[in-house]
């Protein structure tokens, strides 16, 4: 990769400055016009220690309205962080829409150290370069712009800069043992940067090395992302491929053949209720102990039972170590950063249970049937959310989705019976009314979510809850299932 | 406080059952009621180690949708906690309205440890106990109900408790060495919590002492808490009292009396910005190091030049040690919590510089004028907003506010010229202009609120912006000197 360092202008130093100069006007301009035309912008600097990342940022920054952008340092994870999916934290900094986000090295710099120090295996390098390919397109499929820097010097000139730094009390402090171990190790870094940025160097976020010995450097850097946002503001993105990698997809039932039919008397129910919940309390503990982090998402008709089900599973956990996120229209906030950032943000730690309410999903159906986002948009989102689950579950995540299902004339049963009983009236509005109308078009988007986003890692289950105690066992015994197999697994 | 236990109802133990069952469905109701009137409700749980803090929170929950309620379990503070201030990890945790929030032990909990075993000295615990009836009473007043309980066991039942505990193997992790400190100090612990409650038993939010050894206590905690839930929901709420301490307030011009006439010619500018922005680089290094959170605010006239004004002070700085944060017009779930909550939420750590761009002052500017709360609200707001900076300055923090000044013929120059420039046309809205015409009620509401909040720890300086280059440097004069001084007595 290093061969393809972005040529050096030959030019005198006062055409550079002046060009540097010309340049830094034109960034000025364009951020107001990402703001008007709603661009959000990431730049990330990788590049080796002591190479200028953190001054070429303050650089850039000059040109810019302080309220426009945001820097982020990456240092090693905290504790918090360190009970997160790895890319939990870089997605959680993602800019709004019309804002720019810096890092001061970031995903690639984490991953060199997980390869140089804490000795990742190959397998686990394959499976970080496909998370942080996915995440890229991600982004750039969704309207983001991403400009990747890495600044190279040769390691004579680190030699040189480190000696300076290191003679000063001001400044020593500055190259961190990390830095020295890089710069003793230099010969094999190289080797390790050039692997892992040849194989992110993609159509949606290519790589620009930058020599960062040179004084035109900057002239380079100011060229690079000037051009990549004019680019971007003319509509000028990669196109949309459709991915190579397709998820070995579960069969699944449409949903008009499933039956309905089953029921618990209530006796029945009484018993096994309390024994599964019994169970399951205990399954809590032992995850929570072991660290396994677990997610559950409920999707439905409504009044199919989503609720009463979700408290059953929730009445058996300590709670301390689960949460019910509810799920409605999106915040403003939330609106203008990509559809996905904001279940990223909640996601479980490790050993704790998050219980969605709706989820995700409602990218390809509520969003697709009303119009919300475009055709590419929700086309594009199965692929995006098995990409998004296959992460969570390569973290270690146990992931299972109920789709809670009655038929049209249980609704109408239910939703009547609501109407006319005082207490329940809260509970049905204008709008389930108008949801129930688009039953049909609705039934097409849920077979067709089904089809495609069951997978061996995140499995759909249709839980029929025409009876709501056999919908409520079924999802406990499920659950039950479910934990007491990983837990053997980590044995 | 000891004495003030609840009395315990003398009663069959099936009636008990009854009235318990009772009040359950009663919280049942209540819930979908507070939804209705918006009412955020805050239980806290404190209590000695073994009193059944936790399945007591299991066993209240049970009544309510778990789409309703979160139950925090209040750990030692992580890393990022701790560098921030006390109160910072509970007010982001705070409901939005319509929600209950469960702490399982809290501020209370992590107060007596500080006590006990990191030896915080007396001045430091009447400072925290200042900041604890603050935040209550600022929560109440807001509209919050909070109910505090604390569950008593003794001594001997706490020692069978924790034998039966440590006797098995299942079990012998849930009492941690800071629990078995708590034991074998039981009665200096008991002290401590003695004098904390009866310092914190405010009518804002009284203490309820329970009977952690009674078949009864559930019955207890339902009584309260619903009877508490229906109290608020009918209006009854403790009166506001306006608080006895108050603060020593710096004396303030009147806009109408600061003379706009100071003037920097253009070449003395250039010499000075860059001596101050050198100066003021050095000084943030320094303040990072020694880990000093600095907070500016800037409030002003539109067009009085803020932005030109941040991006001066913005410039000297290292991007990965500070933020801008721009403030708008709050967002759906910040409306829905505590005023205060999103500033909170966006404090620096210790070491960072935080610029607010617009902040919580327009509490008692627009939202005071254009009628967004209610007249109490704002009135109250003064000394809430005190209480704010008092707490981040304790802290450690130092807060500067900048009010950017010009007059009004000065503005018009302004407007007239954004609105003549083709460029800067994106700068002037409509609203700008309605604003304008409210120009003598805004400065009336201006000069109340330098004169109630100028304080020794969080002052406001007004900033002569006539000139932009005067202001400029002005700003940049009064940091470097907060920050020399405050360093100087870091040394």
């Amino acid at each position: 990769m290093f061969e393809k360092l972005t040529p050096i202008a030959e030019s005198e130093k006062s055409l550079v400055k002046a060009e540097i100069s010309a340049l830094k006007s034109r960034l000025s301009v364009q951020q107001q016009q990402i703001k008007q035309i709603k661009l959000p912008v990431i730049v990330l600097i990788e590049g080796w220690g002591a190479s200028g990342k953190g001054s070429l940022i303050s650089d850039i920054i000059l040109s810019i309205d302080p309220r426009s952008f945001t820097v982020h340092s990456i240092n090693p994870p905290t504790e918090e962080e360190a009970r997160h999916p790895f890319l939990w934290r870089y997605f959680k900094k993602i800019p709004e829409a019309g804002q720019f986000v810096f890092f001061d090295s970031g995903w690639y710099g984490e991953t060199i150290k997980n390869i140089m120090v804490d000795d990742m295996d190959n397998r686990d390098c394959k499976e970080r370069i496909r998370s942080i390919n996915a995440f890229e397109r991600q982004l750039v499929d969704n309207g983001y712009l991403v400009v990747k820097f890495f600044l190279h010097i040769p390691k004579k000139v680190q030699d040189k800069r480190f000696k300076k730094l290191l003679d000063s009390k001001n400044t020593e402090w500055r190259i961190s043992d990390l830095d020295k171990r890089e710069n003793k190790h230099y010969k094999e870094y190289a080797a390790a940067w050039d692997k892992l940025m040849e194989k992110t160097d993609t159509p949606a976020a290519p790589w620009h090395i930058i020599d960062g010995t040179e004084y035109s450097k900057r002239l380079q850097v100011y060229r690079i992302l000037t051009d990549a946002i004019a680019a971007a503001a003319e509509g000028k993105r990669p196109e949309y491929l459709p991915p190579e990698e397709s998820f070995p997809l579960l069969a699944m039932p449409k949903l008009a053949d499933v039956p309905l039919n089953q029921q618990v008397d209530e006796a029945n129910y009484r018993i096994q209720l309390k024994e599964a919940q019994n169970h399951l309390k205990d399954l809590h503990n032992r995850i929570y102990r072991k660290k396994i982090p677990v997610i559950l998402v409920y999707e439905g008709w409504d009044a199919a039972g989503k609720g009463g089900n979700i408290k059953r599973v929730a009445a058996a956990l300590d709670p301390r170590g689960y949460e019910v996120v509810p799920i409605a229209a999106p915040d403003k906030h939330e609106l203008s950063r990509h559809y996905l950032w904001r279940f990223w943000n909640r996601i479980p730690k490790t050993g704790h249970i998050t219980i969605f309410d709706r989820s995700w999903y409602g990218r390809v159906m509520v969003e697709r049937l009303e119009g919300l986002c475009k055709e590419a948009d929700w086309k594009r989102a199965y692929h995006e959310m098995n990409e998004f689950e296959q992460e969570l579950s390569s973290w270690g995540a146990v992931i299972l989705k109920f789709w809670i299902h009655i038929d049209k004339d249980t609704q109408l049963e239910r939703f009547t019976e609501r109407q006319n009983t005082p207490e329940k009236q809260w509970k049905i509005t204008e709008e389930d009314w108008r949801n129930r109308e688009k039953w049909d078009l609705y039934e097409v988007a849920v077979d067709e979510m089904l089809q495609k986003t069951s997978t061996q890692y995140a499995p759909w289950y249709i839980i029929e809850s025409k009876d709501k105690r056999y919908a409520r066992l079924k999802v406990l015994h499920i659950l039950i299932d479910a934990l007491e197999k990983v837990l053997k697994e980590k044995e």
